[in-house]
């Protein structure tokens, strides 16, 4: 099985990372300089490139929006929870883990991965059923952050919190009843939940977590985009880490 | 001259917002809470509505994500920088503005209005040329917000940002090689400027800015999301204004 990525930044990063690309299409005729960066790697690679005109490019996207290049690889997989720990180990530091209440949109998805590595958390956690998986949207979205941030597809997203307690860890989630997220300790080993677009956190999720967070906020509406919301709290949580 | 709101968020905020809804069409037999209540306010405002088929509203869609209600009203106005500055003084605050240097995608543009909304800006400013403007894509992404935060469309950003220190505006801008965020002193009459989402922000309007902002960031990829970058720091100047 293979994915497909698309877009200029998706596909450099992909092969910075070492990705196996196992077909590169190039816009036939394209000479501006990240796209040469682009055949340059893929030269470097020994990957076979295809120039192909703008219409079979647009025939071979899945998002629409390929820039000019689209390149198959391997598909993601998707690691453990544990995989996750030990990363977090290897670099000597307590886990700082994102895990989603069922995120639907794969821009949001793809948008929070991003955040998560930059963040610093060591790896994102998202449930089975009824939430979007690691797409070609999704990899293009997250800007490459796909290919060093691991994340671990749960059957049940309440029995890893349980799990993931038993061994130290606390849970915060994001909900506009919480308290100041400015005046709660987010430090050491911390799970961040975050819920979905229209109907937030579940209740059942909610009841587990230690904190329930809000973001203080002015304004005429509801809430945050979920994923301008989740950056917001990663990078509260990166900040009193230190 | 009419626009398009698609969506039951955009629309219930439409009609919250006492927004003139010219036509409401509804997928007709549906009967959920939140369509329920969309053609209740309708009937209250004595809107017009049309029970339409799935075919119908898909057709009709601009954006392809209806979720069963599209609203056509009047085109959103733009506003002046004075409007913006105006609310400001009737809050009896100093003012808070997002500046954003050509932001391309929709869905950033509309999260970022929403975080703007959310933070406390009285306004956003946008550039008339190389920039999305105010399409339904935007309205719906804005959750609602567009209703309430004057968007101002400038021709030139730089003269904007001159003409606003001369009445005692402060510029902040976000770029990598700034100052830590979280050591300046973003109170006080402040405008944020958010760069464009592959370019960052341009160095004539970087060369205006009073302070250059870093968000601090660990991980293996470059920059965070537009839209997510504009939260974090949006929200850390809400924070200090306190």
């Amino acid at each position: 099985m293979s994915e497909q990525i698309e877009g200029r930044n998706a596909v450099m990063e992909a092969f910075r990372a070492g990705r196996p690309v196992d077909k590169l299409y190039v816009l036939d005729g394209c000479q501006d300089g990240p796209v040469r960066s682009i055949t340059r790697i893929a030269r470097k690679n020994d990957t076979i490139i295809n120039y192909v005109s703008k219409d079979r490019l647009d025939q071979l996207s899945e998002t629409g929006t390929h820039q000019g290049v689209i390149a198959q690889v391997a598909a993601y997989e998707y690691a453990s929870v544990d995989d996750i720990l030990k990363k977090a180990e290897e670099k000597g530091e307590p886990p700082f883990i994102v895990l989603l209440d069922n995120i639907e949109d794969p821009h949001n998805l793809g948008a929070i991965i991003r955040t998560a590595n930059l963040a610093g958390a060591h790896g994102v956690v998202i449930p089975k059923r009824r939430a979007v998986g690691l797409t070609a949207t999704v990899a293009r979205t997250s800007a490459g952050a796909l290919n060093y941030t691991p994340v671990a597809k749960v059957t049940n997203l309440g029995k890893t919190i349980d799990e993931l307690k038993e061994k130290g860890m606390w849970f915060v989630c994001a909900d506009m009843d919480g308290t100041n997220m400015y005046q709660l300790d987010l430090k050491g080993p911390m799970g961040l939940v975050i819920g979905n677009e229209g109907e937030g956190i579940s209740p059942l999720v909610k009841k587990k977590c230690d904190f329930v967070a809000s973001i203080p906020m002015k304004g005429d509406i509801d809430s945050l985009n979920a994923s301008v919301a989740a950056g917001i709290l990663a990078f509260e949580i990166a900040h009193q880490r230190g």
